[in-house]
C-alpha cells in the first residue's frame, strides 16, 4: 500500500516529523548509469524554502543511497535512498495534537487508524513526496537512456492561466511558470494570499516526449488510468485530464478525433494516449491542485471527544501547493513511464526472441 | 494487467467479436446472497439498443454464473461470470481491417503488438465493459450488505449541463439524466449529433453514500486514486474530478476547506475525501467522456502500410457513450469500494481482535 | 488468490460439480501460435478415467477457447480457457454433506467460510488442477518457441523407487513411470492398495532443459522459491525438493558445490539453480504427493456439530494421486519459468535498448 | 521482487557490504506495540560471530527504526528498520572479483545482470537475511498479541538427526539444538568440518501453535505453499516439508489420514494444515540447508572471461548455515502467517460486519 508500480516499482518510508523519510527503489535494470548529483538536483527542485513564494521551513534534503548501486551503476537490486529530517519544530504542532485541522487528514487518520503522529501531519504530510522526487530521479535516468524526456510546469495559480506553455522557461521561474505573460500576476497572486494568511489553488502540466508507441496494458493497467492513479494520489489533487481533458465532452466526434496522416497525428487532442496505450505523440496530463488546507485565519472545527473550537494554526506552509506540487507530478509520470516500459517488453514474441535467442 | 483492484478483485476477459465477454470475481467474502437478477438487472442497465439515443445493436447480454455459488450463496471462492456474444456483424468490419480509425485504438494496438483483432476493436471495444458491470453487479450485493450505496447519472451532454443533480430521477430517464430541467435538450442534442452522423462527448457523476469512515490505503491506494484510476480506464474518458474537482484550483483555502462541527462537515467540497481516505461525508466523482470515436463522417487516416485514404466507418455506434458509460461507472466504484472495505479490515489491531479472539 | 504468476499469470475458477472450470491466461505475448489440439492433448494426460491406474470417473475435459486468439495466434489479450463439467454424480455426496472427510479440506472450508460446498470437495477438489493444465499447456507453447522443455514422471510409488529417470518412457507408461525396471511392482502395488480400499503416495519428478541463465528474481521471487510454491500448492504435495533436495544437507561443502569448467558445471547438485537464478544446467525439482485421502475403510471423524461418527465414503478415486499429479506438476513449472522468463527482460539495460532503439 | 507478503509485506534492500541492510514493513495494524528491545533481540539470535560454530565475522546488528512508531505504538504506516554495516573487510574479496566462486550466485548473478557486486556476495550474501529477522520481529509481535506463538530450532546436523524435538532446549544451545541427547555430536561435527576447511548442510524446524483454523487462501496463496516459498527463498534451502513431508509419499492412505474426534486430530501428520488453510492443530514445517558453499579447499572454477582456474577462498564463514538459518526460517514463518491473518479477515461476511457494523 506504500508501493507503487509493478515492474519498475517503489516503496515510500517516512514522516514529516520521524527521523527520516525513504524509498525503496526496485526492478532498475542492471547496467544504468547512477548519477547521484542528478538525484540531488531533482530534490532540490522539490526542496521548500528556495525562495518567498514556498514555505519558510528550511530543509537541505540531501539524500544518500544505502544500497543498489556498485561502481556507480545499478546492479539490478533495490536502490535505497533516505533523507534525514532536519528543522523539525515538533513543538509547533503540540497545540493541534488533538484537534483536526480542515482540509486535512487529521479526521481520517485517526479513524483508520484509531490514533495518529500529529507532528506536521505524520506521513500524510507532503514531506513524503520528497522519496517520490528521489525514486522519480532515478526513473528519469533510465528514460533519459532510452531518450524519453518528462517535463513539468505551472499552469494556472488560481484563476490566472497560462496561455501559452514554455516548458523552457520553467527552470528560470521561481514558481516554475510555463508563461511568462502571466508569471507576475501569478506571483503576485501568491503573494496576496500569503499575505491574507490564505493560500490558492493552481493547475501544473505535464509533458512526456519520446516515449515509445506502445506504453500502457490494456485493460486495467492503461497508460492514462496509471497517470491519473498517480497524479490523484498526490497531495492536494482534485482532478486530472488527459490531452483534451474535460473540454472533451463538450466537443463532438468529428471535433475530438486526431486525424492520421504519413506524418503522423494531425492534432493531439488524445493527449498522445489511445485506448490506454501511448501512440507516439506527446503526452500530456493536466493536474488540479486544492489551496494549501493549512491557513491562518480562525477555522471552526472539533477535537478527538467531539468538542466544537477555533483552530488557529501557525507554523510555515506553502501559499500554494501546486509549484513545488508540479515537480512531484513530473516525478510520477517519469515513474510511471519506466513501469510501463519494463512491462512492455513482453508484448510481443518477438521481444522475447530478441532477448532470449 | 487485466486484474482490477487487490482484495476484492476481478480479471476480465473477451473481445467484441469473440465467444464471450465475462469475469472472474476473487475475494468475495462467503455468505453472501448471490441475487442473479440483481446482476443482470445491472447488465440490462448498460445493454445497448435499449432505446434510440443508444446504439442499435441490440445484444441480450444474458449473464451465467460459473462457479463460486452454491445454494444461493458466495462460497468464497471465485465466482466466474460469462456473457456469450449475440448479434456479431463481423463482415461489417472487413472494410477496416487494415487501416487505423481515427480516435480508436486500432494504432496503438497494431504497433503494441505487431497485429490486432480488428473485428469491432477487439479487446479494446467498450464491449469489455458488459464484464465490469458484472463484476460491480456483485460488490454492489456486498456493499448493500452493509448500507452502502452506490449511484449514478449523467450531469452533461456536450455543453448542456445540469443544474441539480437528482439521482432518483435517473431510472425514469432514457439517458439517465440528473437533471429532468435539461434532459430534452439533452437528449434533442443527442439526436442532433446522431442525424449528422456524428457524436458528443459528456459527463457522468458517481455518488456513494453510506461508506464508512477510514477506506482508502495511503500512500499509493488511496480511495481518490484509485476512483480517478478506475474511472479513467474507462473506455473514452479523458478526465476525473474528485468533489470540487478543477475548481478547486480557482479557490482559497478559506473558500476551499471543508469546516467541521459536532453535526459532521459544513460542506463537502473534499467530495468525502481527506488525504486519500474516506471521511463519512458523501463520495462524489465527475468523469468526463470525450464524443465516441466512431463517426459517419470521412476521416483522413493511413492503413497498416502507412498509405494515406479515407475512412468511412459503417456500423452502429452510441451518439454519446456518457450514457451506457455512467453505469460503468457506477460499477468501477463499487468495485473500488468493496476493495477497499476488505483491505481496511487490518487497519487497526482491534479489528483483528474483534475476528480472531 | 486464484491467481499465480505476475507477468505470465493465470486466474482459475470453478469447483469440482460447478458448471464449468476454467482459467484466464494473461500476459501471453502476441504473435504465439496457439495449437489448440495441443492444448487439449495436455488434458488429456491429465484426465481422469483413462486406465485402471486412475479413478473410474470420465470427464472427457474438453477446453474451449473464449478469448485471446485471433486467427490462431495470440492477441496478447487475455486468453480464457473453460472445460465444462460432466458426469457429475452429486448424488454421491449426499451422505457426507455434513461430516468432515479425514484428510480432506471438508474441515478447513468450513471453518474458514462458515460453509462448503461438499460436492466433491468443491473448490478443493484436484478438479481445478484441470484449469492449471490448460494454462501451462499455452505456457508450453511459449517454451517451446523459444527451445525450453518441460517434462515430468513418476520416480517413486509408496516405497518404490525408480533407480533411473527415462524421461522418454514416460509417454509409454500408463503410470508415467521414469523407470521402466521398476513400473510392474509400482503398477502391481497401486493395484494392491486399491483392492484393499486404500490409497498410497507417491513422487513426480520435473525436468527443465534448455532455460537460459537468468531467470528468478531475488531476494522474493527465486525460481526454486517459486517452483516450491507452484508444487506445495498442488492438491496433496507434503515436500518439495531442488537439485538434491533433503540430501544436500547431509553432505559436506566439497561434496554439494558444482565444479565449473570451461565445459559447463561438472555435476548438478544444485539442480540448475544458484541464488535462486537459473545457471543454464538442467532444473530438476521433486514433489512429494501424500496417499489419496479418499479411502473405503471405515474412519472416525465428527460431523458439522461435533459429533463423533465413522465416515464410510463411496465413490471414485485415484488409488495414487501421484500419477495424474505428474502432469499437473510438469504444468506448474512451465507457468513457473514463463512467467519468469517475461519477468526476467528488465533485467539489463542492454535489454531495453534492443527492445526499444 | 524484492517484497514478501501481500497484506502484512515488507521489502527488503541493501548488500553485503553495501552501507547498510533494512527492510520497510507494510500493513503492520495500528496500535500494537513495537518494542525495540524485542526486536534487536531477534537479530542478535541471528547474528554472526556468537560462538565458535558460527563465523568469527562479528557484526552489531544495531537496527534502526526510522518510520511507522509513534509513543511506541505503530501507527498504520510502514515500518522502515535500518542495519547499517560493520567489519566490512571487501579487500578480502578483491582476489575473487572475476571468478566464480563454486556452490555460489556469482555466476548466475553475473549472467542474469552482466555486472556484479562481487563484495562478500553482495546481494546475494546470506546478510540481506538480517532484514528478515527484522521484519519477523515485528510479525512476531502481531502474532504474540493474538496470541500464537511461532518457535524454530536444529534438528540434523550433517547426519546427525534429532530423536526428540525440544524447542525449550533451544535457547539454551549454542547450536538451537532441539534434542540436547544429540547436540554435542552434532557440534563435534560442525567443529570437525571447519578444522577440514570444509562446511556441512543442517535441518531446521518450525513450529507454529495457536494459529487459529481458516490460514491460508485457494488456490495460489496456500499455508503450506507460501512456507515453501518462504522457506526455499532462504539462502542455501534446497527442500522443504511440511507435517509428515516425503515420509507420507510412503504411506498409505490409511496411516496418513488424521482420525477426528471430538477432542480434535488424533495425529498431525498433515502438519496443521489441509487443503492449505489451517486446522488449528500444530503447524510444522522443515527447512533442509546445503553445507555452506564457502569452503576453503582447493575447487575449480573459471573467471569471467572463461578461463579455468582453482579458487581458493579465504574469508569469514559459518560451518553450517543451517543454525543461524533456523532463526530465518522462524521470522519467515512469522511473516507468513502475520500476511494470512491479515488476509483471511475477509473470508466470511460476518467477519465485514463485526468490524463495519
Amino acid at each position: 500500500m506504500n508501493t507503487f508500480g509493478k515492474a519498475f516499482s517503489f516503496t515510500t518510508f517516512g514522516e514529516s516529523h520521524g527521523k527520516a523519510v525513504g524509498c525503496v527503489v526496485d526492478g532498475v535494470p542492471a547496467g544504468l548509469n547512477i548519477d547521484s548529483a542528478f538525484i540531488q538536483n531533482e530534490l532540490d527542485r522539490r526542496r521548500p524554502g528556495l525562495n518567498k513564494f514556498s514555505t519558510a521551513r528550511k530543509e537541505g534534503d540531501k539524500v544518500e543511497i544505502l544500497s543498489g548501486v556498485f561502481e556507480g551503476l545499478s546492479t539490478g537490486t533495490p536502490i535505497a535512498l533516505v533523507i534525514f529530517n532536519e528543522d523539525q519544530k515538533s513543538g509547533d504542532y503540540e497545540s493541534i495534537k488533538n484537534l483536526f485541522r480542515p482540509g486535512h487528514a487529521d479526521f481520517t487518520y485517526f479513524h483508520k487508524y484509531g490514533l495518529r503522529d500529529y507532528r506536521g501531519g505524520g506521513r500524510s504530510s507532503a514531506r513524503e513526496t520528497a522519496a517520490r522526487v528521489a525514486a522519480g530521479a532515478v526513473a528519469k535516468l533510465l528514460l533519459q537512456s532510452l531518450h524519453v524526456k518528462v517535463q513539468s510546469g505551472v499552469c494556472a495559480i488560481g484563476e490566472i492561466e497560462a496561455k501559452n506553455y514554455d516548458f523552457s522557461h520553467v527552470a528560470h521561474s521561481e514558481i516554475y511558470a510555463l508563461d511568462s505573460a502571466v508569471e507576475e500576476a501569478q506571483k503576485a497572486l501568491i503573494k496576496e494570499v500569503k499575505e491574507a494568511h490564505d493560500s490558492v489553488g493552481g493547475v501544473a502540466m505535464v509533458r512526456i516526449e519520446g516515449a515509445p508507441k506502445g506504453l500502457g496494458e490494456p485493460i486495467y493497467y492503461k497508460l492514462d488510468a496509471l497517470l491519473a492513479d498517480a497524479m490523484m494520489g498526490i497531495n492536494g489533487v482534485k482532478a486530472v485530464e488527459i490531452g483534451e481533458g474535460c473540454h472533451a465532452s463538450k466537443l463532438r466526434g468529428s471535433q475530438n478525433n486526431d486525424a492520421i496522416t504519413q506524418e503522423g497525428f494531425v492534432t493531439n487532442k488524445s493527449g498522445g494516449i489511445l485506448g490506454g496505450i501511448s501512440n507516439g505523440d506527446v503526452i500530456t496530463c493536466k493536474v488540479y491542485f486544492k489551496p494549501t488546507p493549512s491557513i491562518f485565519l480562525p477555522q471552526n472545527t472539533i477535537d478527538k471527544e467531539g468538542h466544537a473550537l477555533t483552530c488557529n494554526l501557525k507554523g510555515r506552509h506553502d501559499p500554494c501547493i501546486a509549484v513545488r506540487g508540479s515537480v512531484v507530478a513530473e516525478s510520477m509520470a517519469a515513474l510511471v513511464i519506466a513501469d510501463l516500459l519494463l512491462l512492455n517488453m513482453g508484448s510481443k514474441l518477438e521481444n522475447l526472441q530478441k532477448v532470449y535467442m
